[in-house]
Order: C-alpha cells, then sequence, then structure tokens
C-alpha cells in the first residue's frame, strides 16, 4: 500500500480549500460562455451545461490559474484559458463515453450524456464543447484581457495538445489496442496522449497566460508530463480497487471492456511504483517554482487519491 | 423548371477552371496540415484524409480565397483559412454521417467515413478535423502570414459560425424536428443555421484576409447567408429530383430519415422560387464587389447544378 502519511489531513485540506475557490471561479464564467437558453437549438446546449455541471475535480482549470499566479499573474487573467480546457476535457468524456467508444452508461455517478440526452445530442454537446474554447480564448485577446501573440500560442498550442499528437490520438491508440498485446511502451505513449497532453496544455498555457520565459514554460509542461502519466496510472489501479460508490462508476469496467492498461501490462505493485517515481520526478521539477504550496499539495493529492 | 440558359457554357467552362485550380491549391495545403504518417495513431489521421480527398465541389476555401482576391489581397494569404474551413466541413459530414445521426452509408459516391473506416475511428477523425482548423489559423498567425487581430477574429468567427448559433446548432434543431411538424420559418433558420452560418463564415474570412472594412464584412456575409440558404434549397430539391449516380448518394434520403425540409413545407415549385430569389438577392450583393465574375458565375452555377 502507499503510505498515505506522506500528505497531511491539513496539508490536503488546505489543497482541497484552493481547488474549491478556483472551482467557483470556473462555474461563473462557463455559466457565463455557456449561458441558460430557450434558443431553437437549446438541447446541444442543454446536454453540455449537464456535462459540465456534472462535478468533477476541476484539476486541469486549477493548473491553469495556479502557473499562471506562480509565474506572477493574476489568476483572473487566465480564467478564460482555465475554462477553454475545462470544455475540451468534458468534450473528450462525452465523446468517449459514447457507444461506439468506451459505451460507458454513468459518470461521475451519474448518467453519461448520451444516457441523459442521446446520442445524438450528445455528439453535438461533445462537438460543441471542442469548438468553443477557441473562440473564448480569442475573444479574451480581442477585449484586450490576453496579449494577441499569447491567446494565439495558447490556440495553437491547445488544438495540437488535443489533437492528434495528444488527445484525439491517444483515444485513437487506445480503440486501435483492443484485441491486441501491446508493448508497455506502446500503453505509456498512448497514456501520454490521451491524458498527459492536456495537463502539459494546462501548465504550460498557465504560464503563458503570467507571460513567463520559454524554460519557465518547459518545465511546467514536463510537469504536466509526469503528472499526467500518473494520474492515469493511478485512474487504472482504482479501477481495479477502488469503492465504486466513491469512484462513481462500476469498478473493472476497463477489463470489462477488453482495455489494455499499464497495470494489466506490469501488475498492481509494479504500477504503484511508476506512479510514485514520475509523482516524483513531478515533484522535483516544481522545486523551480516558489510559492507552490498548492501545487506541490496537489501531486500529492492525486497520488494518494482513493477514487 | 429552372431556365438553365442563365449560365453560359462559357461562363460554367471558366467557374469550373477557376474552382479547380483553388481546389488544386488547397489539396496541396492539405497535404501539407495534414500528411500521411505512420505514427501510432494514424487510424485518425487515415480516415480524416479520406474524408478530406474524397471529392466534393471545394466551395468553401473557393470563397475564402476569391473573396480575398476581390478585396484586394493574395489568394495565397488566404490559404490556411481556406484549408481550416475545409475541414470544419469535412468534419461536419463526417459526424453528420454516423449512425446516431443521419446513418448515411455513402458520401460522394464512396463509402462514408465509419463504413470504411469503422465508427469510433470516424467519430475521432470529426474531432480532429474539428479542433485541427484553430491551430492552422494561429500558426499562420505567429509565421507572420496573417496580422495577429486578424487571425484572432477568424478564429472567433469561425469557432462561433461553427457552433451553438452555427453549423452545430442547425443539426441540433434538424435532428430534434424528428417526428415533428415544424413550421417553415423554422426549417429556414435551421437552414440559416446548418448550411448558410459556414458560408457566411467563408465570404467574412476572405475579406478579413485581405484586412476590407466593416462594411465590405457584412456584405460579404450576407451574400455568404443568401447563397447558403438557396444552396441548402436545392440540395432538398435534388435529394427528390436528381440522378443517384450524379448526386452519389441514395436519392430521397432525406425523407426515408424521417428529415423535414422546405421542400416537403412548401413544395417543389415554391421551393425553386425561393431558391431563385435568395440567388438573385445574392447576385445583388455581388454588385458591391468589382471583378466578381467567378462569384457571379459560382453562384449562378450552384442554383442550376444537377447534382
Amino acid at each position: 500500500m502507499i503510505d498515505t502519511n506522506e500528505i497531511s489531513w491539513d496539508e490536503s485540506a488546505r489543497v482541497k480549500e484552493t481547488l474549491s475557490e478556483y472551482a467557483d471561479m470556473i462555474m461563473e464564467v462557463i455559466e457565463k460562455y455557456l449561458p441558460e437558453t430557450n434558443c431553437l437549438q437549446r438541447k446541444a446546449a442543454d446536454a453540455a451545461r449537464y456535462s459540465m455541471y456534472a462535478g468533477g475535480k476541476r484539476i486541469r482549470p486549477a493548473l491553469v490559474m495556479e502557473f499562471c499566479r506562480v509565474c506572477g499573474g493574476e489568476p483572473e487573467t487566465a480564467l478564460p484559458v482555465a475554462c477553454a480546457v475545462e470544455m475540451t476535457h468534458t468534450f473528450s468524456l462525452i465523446h468517449d463515453d459514447l457507444p461506439c467508444m468506451d459505451n460507458d452508461d454513468m459518470r461521475r455517478g451519474k448518467p453519461s450524456c448520451h444516457k441523459a440526452f442521446g446520442e445524438a445530442e450528445a455528439l453535438l454537446a461533445g462537438d460543441l464543447l471542442a469548438v468553443k474554447p477557441y473562440e473564448i480564448i480569442a475573444q479574451a485577446a480581442l477585449h484586450k484581457q490576453l496579449p494577441e501573440e499569447t491567446a494565439l500560442r495558447i490556440i495553437s498550442l491547445l488544438s495540437e495538445l488535443t489533437g492528434l499528437g495528444g488527445m484525439i490520438g491517444g483515444q485513437t491508440v487506445d480503440i486501435g489496442l483492443s484485441g491486441q498485446t501491446p508493448e508497455v511502451s506502446t500503453i505509456l505513449e498512448m497514456y501520454r496522449m490521451k491524458t498527459a497532453a492536456l495537463l502539459e496544455f494546462c501548465c504550460k498555457a498557465g504560464c503563458l497566460t503570467a507571460g513567463a520565459d520559454a524554460s519557465t514554460i518547459l518545465t511546467a509542461g514536463t510537469f504536466g508530463q509526469r503528472l499526467g502519466l500518473a494520474f492515469q496510472i493511478i485512474d487504472d489501479i482504482l479501477d481495479i480497487t477502488a469503492d465504486e460508490k466513491l469512484l462513481g462508476k462500476p469498478v473493472g469496467s476497463d477489463s470489462a471492456q477488453g482495455k489494455h492498461t499499464y497495470v494489466e501490462a506490469v501488475g498492481l505493485d509494479e504500477a504503484r511504483k511508476t506512479a510514485r517515481s514520475l509523482s516524483e520526478q513531478a515533484l522535483e521539477l516544481l522545486k523551480g517554482f516558489s510559492d507552490n504550496s498548492f501545487l506541490v499539495g496537489l501531486t500529492k493529492m492525486l497520488l494518494y487519491r482513493q477514487y
């Protein structure tokens, strides 16, 4: 078992409080960018809002805002980008849950988007959340809330790390592995794309909004990658070991779907070691940032989470 | 019947030649932005390339480049935006053909993307083509091929007219009308979003790349809306009257799917009148542009097309 003493109750409580403050800020802007509507086409908006409001830890927007802060910026500056990445993340969840993909009926303890709204509506809600982030970031720059070049770099990075070299690419590898016996390196490369790329984006984009230098952005990106890989491996571990009620989805659903996971390839103990090693690398990278206690606490909390 | 004499053989040949020249330019940049790859995740790229290369008239990129030209710019300047809009259009075709949407097995005379590559792969190929355009436009600006503010305005406009107020919104209305008896005005509003919004984008974005003034951009956008509505109504007419081999998909598929069309609501004769009136309004708007012979010819050609 992992030693849960490495994060104190106090530290954990402080991380959760900050996460919750960031989450409140994010929900406020989501309401602004994706308001309730009575328009003809409201069903896609309703489905998108359902999934955006379905909970989740809001780790990605918190990373964007916190990296902005530790690089000397105001977290508020990063809010449009933080909202954009939460939409991108939610788009991927909605599409991943569809019957032709993972066919998951439940998400975060509630019916998944297509179960609640229908498949076509969920597909369109995902599409909506895939393209909306770019309008949000561009508009922030056009309204002088972000420098133009910064916004363009963030837009390009989001598209790149969401696309073939990132999230969508990783999902493609994932579904392609069904019925095969992949190398461990293939599974890790899939995780790098599927999960770590978007976390890399969050950390880099946060730095960019604060006008950080290239070397800082690079370090933050590497931190995001390590954290992302650790996060995904821990997800796999929890898929086997977690309490179903806490996890909010059926335990063992990965293997039931014939999914290839790192845990399956190397075993639980080795997977725990890798997750710990990656988290330690992530913590080491954080030493390059002053005032990093939230980031350190968050990294530890994600390593020791039970769901 | 519509009087096909209104476009001469010579004029039609010239329009087709220019369209073909623009199409060649576009295919060259598509190859650059979406090259063949041997990467792990190539299946999504292959599926996206399959649909991008499946033909089509490439009207949208031609509109972008031609509006750039008639506003005094070099069409080459508009190439990244032209490629971006063709990707956006192709993303919508791939997702629209999926079983949970229109369930079309054929597209442009070939198996649709999910028939050729599988549903999950087609979903991901569409997702890829939904986000890639923003990287392309942002990179064009970061490489000084477009002014930064122009790129940001184009990015915002593309996201807006692809999103809830445009293409995705229109598709949402379309699937929501199944089993209902919609007002004619609802059908037209659905067409405005589903088809006309992206054509509006093309015309406006072309003007933007040439640095045109606000009033010119507005006129071009209204032209795109009128053309788009006419285009969609003619699509409905052809769905009933066209030669299946020329159309590249089964005739009558709209009504077989229980789709509500303008033709169904007002009849063939009235629909033809509306399409003609919209095209005349579009032609009138083109008088605001000098050197408009290609745009005039294209508008006429789309009105008199047989497939």
